[in-house]
């Protein structure tokens, strides 16, 4: 196990704890990272219905799994083997015959189904026909969203976890580092791919690369004006920049980063424009300190964008930690005018600039540990505008 | 654009014919695979909601995006700019709002809310509150699960999204040549499957790989018996099994495959496994032609591990062809006894094996299309358990 039981236990305190404050007796956690968070689970099984119950007297979670996946939940959970529960097999994609079907049974059978129960409503993959069997099948409870109360568990990172971001930061720097080269003129962007996932699965000679929960994302040319678009079997053109959006992962981990490359000769336009969104970042990142709140930091980047004129709409930055597909976000605090969260020692989140105006673009970020007195970038790697000449 | 604006058309003729035949008058479709099969659009931007809107007397899908995704739908979609239409980005996690607040709006201001609306209840990304805010916000609606009917129409293929899959097919045999080649004892798991990925992006010399919407699963020794684990950091050791799961991918179409290596002296019971497991898939694959169904593929299938004594639960294929994250499946047709769907020419499937005993297992899996006469594998190699000694 990558934690100790110790770890676990103290998380699922502060999540009873959170339970006890909101009113919920019971959580349905289908989010496979607050899965991860609180029993170890890891698998790529969140593809259909599973969840973790938990339950605030009780003083471990309980794992609803797929026969097939009971498993590796033997192999990389904690839990006692009567806290893993499996669902019978007719129930994968056999509409409409579901999963959860069982779990209301399952939550019958232990008399709590007249509690207060959380659910993650707007999870990834807690869809709206878990949501109905719920429902219907538990007519006596009282259904609430659970409002993010495990992934607000999540912000703050133990000691623990801090050197698995650190060691994942290693493992983006080598990507990064990988795509810079490897991105050049008539080169396919799928061949530079293939070599920026090789060193981010490889990770270092000492720690091996994990999955990261989106892929290297590269818009390149007018796809630059288009932060999402993944690479294509097309060639880079001289006099084009690419963004390079890319996490390297360890045990889960994520440490994303933004960069931008620029093919050819100097482009002022676009080298004032990076110049630009690194002072406004490096304003931002000035501001973090503990009892300070996202939105000031927010104030300090935009007052620089202001200042030159650019308008930008998107929030600049979010918690990042464990990450499953397809999101390596936390979906808890946002860099962003308004979010009053006041960042704490430990909290970690991705400020990223996306400047997009009209048909072209540019990127860069930094991944950061809110410390004691500050901050502390977790990756060393110039966010100049990389022009390969 | 990767197909002619006339199949886009066509595509959206078969599905308007279902929505009639279930009175179907809108759909919210939320599926990735659907997204683009009706419009084109392909970015990593599924992992906060957006959608397609299908009206049954419009020749046009309409994207519902956020703003930094439309410069994307702009590229990859056929559509007018008046069909591609943005949300606010104070949508994006600032629960309790939420884009489909808007989506609303837009939906009333067509005058589209007293219709029949049809949802993809269990889709991955369409979460529960997604469902609330539609159900909130259009109480004149009347909401009823689509039941996956553009999957449905997905299900036969176009010459053309053959040749995509056959493309997909050399890829896929490359990236497993890889694996076979790359397991060896004493190799770090990441390090192989750094190869792996490296392959399957990279390749061919024609045709570049995509990204897969399952990465290479890989679990090893007693993580046999757990299909789903993925790949450590830990070293391959001498005398255990290691089952590979991945998928070549060509512009989003996907060819999946299961083979099994084994390091060090032959294991006389994993031999003999695998040649039943051979012996079934051949077995059923030999049933496969037009007018049978899934049932009569799965009953010869089923008849051969009968013979042996031997018993699984799951089953034994499902229809493929686009995929995203988080599944390459299609979630439709089902390789099980009691499915009930007549196979037709162009219906592709994976059909897989996953044979697990308590703490070991094997696996080997072949993608087929259906032909006129009877099937066509997809790929070409060998499914003996690979002993490398």
């Amino acid at each position: 196990m990558i934690f100790s039981k110790t770890e676990y236990k103290e998380r699922l305190i502060k999540v009873h704890s959170g339970m006890q404050k909101k009113g919920i007796d019971l959580i349905i956690s289908q989010d496979p990272a607050n899965m991860n968070y609180l029993t170890g689970y890891d698998a790529w099984s969140f593809y259909y219905a599973q969840c973790v119950l938990i339950h605030v007297n009780e003083d471990e979670p309980i794992c609803f799994l797929r026969p097939q996946d009971v498993g590796g939940a033997h192999i990389k959970t904690f839990l006692q083997d009567k806290n893993i529960i499996k669902y019978d097999e007719k129930y994968i994609h056999t509409w409409p015959s579901h999963p959860y079907e069982y779990l209301v049974e399952i939550i019958k059978q232990k008399k709590w189904d007249k509690l207060n129960i959380g659910l993650e409503m707007d999870s990834h993959y807690f869809t709206a026909f878990c949501y109905e069997k719920i429902k219907t099948g538990l007519p006596d409870a009282k259904l609430k969203d659970s409002k993010r109360l495990i992934n607000w568990v999540r912000l703050i990172k133990s000691d623990r976890e801090i050197d698995l971001m650190r060691t994942a930061a290693r493992i983006t720097e080598n990507g990064m580092r990988s795509a810079i080269d490897h991105i050049n003129p008539g080169i396919r962007q799928c061949d530079a791919v293939a070599e920026i996932q090789k060193s981010l699965i490889s990770g270092t000679s000492q720690f091996g690369g994990d999955y990261s929960s989106i892929v290297p994302m590269l818009p390149t040319g007018k796809g630059t004006s288009a932060s999402h678009l993944t690479w294509t079997e097309e060639k880079f053109i001289t006099g084009e920049a690419t963004i390079i959006e890319l996490a390297g992962v360890y045990k889960k981990y994520h440490c994303p980063m933004a960069r931008t490359v620029l093919l050819g000769k100097p482009d002022q336009k676009k080298i004032d424009t990076m110049k630009v969104t690194n002072e406004a970042l490096d304003a931002g990142i000035s501001e973090v300190k503990p009892g300070k709140t996202c939105d000031e930091v927010a104030q300090k980047f935009w007052k620089v964008l202001d200042k030159y004129g650019i308008k930008k709409d998107s929030r600049t930055g979010y918690s990042i930690g464990i990450g499953y597909p397809p999101d390596w976000g936390e979906h808890t605090l946002n860099i962003q005018k308004g979010d009053k969260t006041i960042l704490q020692p430990n909290v970690t989140f991705h400020m990223i600039a996306v400047m997009q105006f009209g048909n072209w673009g540019v990127e860069s970020s930094e991944a950061i540990r809110v410390t004691e007195k500050g901050s502390e970038l977790f990756c060393n790697l110039s966010r100049e505008l990389h022009i390969k000449g």
